[in-house]
């Protein structure tokens, strides 16, 4: 069976070079399915690994491929990935079209999941990477169940696991910011979530967020550290990456600790005051103005890594959770479906690659 | 019984006053002593105690007070220490001149901890707070037994519990970092020092280190990447805080992980890398460029944080180790004897908060 997928491969001179190659993908193995792609959405994650943050508006088409410099420094940073096409696309679900000899149950069934190389007509991938949908469910509803929804809930799970008692979100009117505030309601979880613009506090409260700040308000500062006090939340998570934004809620933490403290250390508080950063929205340095004491922690966030600490049992239970609240909770928007070719069009792929919230496009249609 | 006492006051208006008050220390109560101060380091934390970042440029003389004033900022990020006279001097030792009915075993002996406002003539604290020191060894030998030696050994026991295999530490030539390179020396743990002279170099390879990286070096990135990948290290201490090195070491160790890693993740290496800041040399800003993946951990250090997590055992332990080797291992150089009343002399001040490598301050004839 011959498919369509797109490949990235960042060359030694410093450019990418996005195709739409053929793939001869042979018969599946006795535990593999073919799956027909017919929705997967354009995550963060996958621009990132796609265009390596190129500058495209010096791209050009050279015979069929995209081709865009990228910074200086990148070559050196991803010494892994030179000359070699990448297959993208993190997440998606469609058909199985085959099925190998112990996976024949699966022929005919819509099935979502995580198996990379997304972005393609069809994949061919070990059965056990993809998750059967709920009878009457599409694609589309299951394209974006693994990493937004697994993300949200291992928010929560870390939560408990780390004796936290509540947490903060930046980007936080994000697809991914609207499940956690909705896994948070229905847990009773106190829940901060940082926003950037006055339209998504709007969005957020209607959604029923009590604690809704605006970083871009002047009186930014005080409301963070007044809804953390009144949360108690010393956990936070964090997509931005870049900027002031995780050096400012460790100081917001410690500023709220600090409100309880009876005796003066100038170690600060011996509150534990958390941040992961799980997003790269901003790929800036992170400058962490430590005005928070001594006890702190900041750290790189991979639902992977997490899922693995958590362990089988958490897993079980927030897969199961996924899929019965599929169209409700973990519901995503899209700005619009694209069929798989439009990533080459240069105007789609600005579009895409603009990743302002709210903004996340579907490829559909990628047969 | 009367003594004396350095205190120190920030007062709201932004100013420090550095006093010498007489208090009135009252009998010991029955598991109390009263420890005749005999020596006392001054440690970089004391100086950011007693100074909180006052410019000592604009330093005058006050009645029998020393004042300076602090930079804009400072009042606000510690609101509870404002107005308040705070004692000073973390750790030291001395001649217990005086014991309640539960610790008369101890009267007239040499002992030596971090019972804290250790910059005064007399002390009194609880006897638990103390410990004797081995038949033979003087107060001076035991002044600076806790903060040095008990923070070099947790680092290899936190790097034991955590499950690395090699340490990395900066501002290396330290006191601290004497003792470091020893106790690995004796430990056969891999270590990487990163000092920030040539002549530290020397200093270390004389006393046995095999990695020394000079991060003054035009080749410093390269000797460093090689240094963690020989020695394997994903830990590392960091004595300085502000500025490049907590990033650069993370992106040093990432470089090193990924030259065995066989297939490209864009998440960088699973390998967990872990940057501990336990010092602020460097006052500023830690930024963080993050390209070094998403498996890595930056957090702040304290050692009686440290000492809780590792618990009892690891205590009795390690206080044993310090008691055997106090002249030895854990022997420390100062630079000159000041006497207390020092510390209220502008010039003397200004030198011993220079917090230059080697050259630390020892406070003695307190009386």
């Amino acid at each position: 069976m011959k498919a369509r997928a797109l490949n990235s491969t960042l060359t030694a001179d410093g450019t990418i070079r996005l195709t739409l190659a053929d793939v001869e993908l042979g018969d599946p193995g006795p535990d593999e399915i073919i799956v027909r792609v017919d929705a997967a959405p354009v995550n963060p994650t996958d621009l990132y690994l796609m265009l390596a943050m190129a500058d495209l508006s010096k791209a050009s088409v050279d015979g069929g491929a995209l081709v865009a410099p990228v910074p200086k420094g990148v070559v050196a940073v991803f010494p892994g990935r030179i000359d070699k096409p990448l297959p993208i696309g993190t997440e998606g679900a469609g058909t199985v079209v085959a099925a190998g000899a112990n996976a024949q149950a699966m022929l005919g069934k819509v099935v979502a999941g995580a198996g990379g190389g997304m972005f393609a007509t069809h994949r061919k991938l070990p059965a056990m990477a993809m998750r059967e949908l709920p009878a009457g469910r599409t694609a589309e509803d299951g394209a974006s169940s693994f990493v937004n929804p697994m993300t949200a809930l291992s928010f929560v799970e870390t939560m408990r696991a780390e004796k936290h008692a509540a947490i903060v979100h930046t980007a936080a009117a994000s697809n991914l910011g609207q499940m956690l505030v909705k896994i948070c309601a229905a847990d009773g979880v106190p829940l901060v979530n940082i926003v950037r613009r006055p339209a998504h506090v709007e969005q957020l409260r209607a959604l029923g967020s009590r604690h809704v700040v605006d970083s871009s308000a002047a009186s930014y500062a005080a409301d963070l550290q007044d809804a953390i006090a009144a949360t108690g939340a010393t956990l936070a998570f964090d997509a931005i990456g870049g900027g002031p934004q995780v050096s400012q809620i460790l100081d917001a933490m410690e500023r709220a600790a600090v409100r309880s403290m009876t005796a003066f250390s100038h170690y600060g508080s011996a509150t534990h005051k958390q941040v992961y950063i799980y997003g790269s929205l901003d790929r800036g340095p992170t400058p962490l103005v430590r005005t928070f004491g001594m006890t702190w922690s900041v750290g790189g966030y991979l639902v992977s890594n997490a899922l693995r600490k958590l362990g089988g049992e958490a897993y079980a239970r927030m897969n199961k959770r996924v899929m019965s609240e599929l169209t409700t909770t973990f519901a995503s928007n899209y700005k619009a479906s694209i069929a798989l070719d439009k990533l080459l069009d240069l105007e789609t792929l600005r579009a895409c690659a603009a990743t302002a919230t709210g903004e996340k496009y579907l490829i559909t249609a990628a047969r």
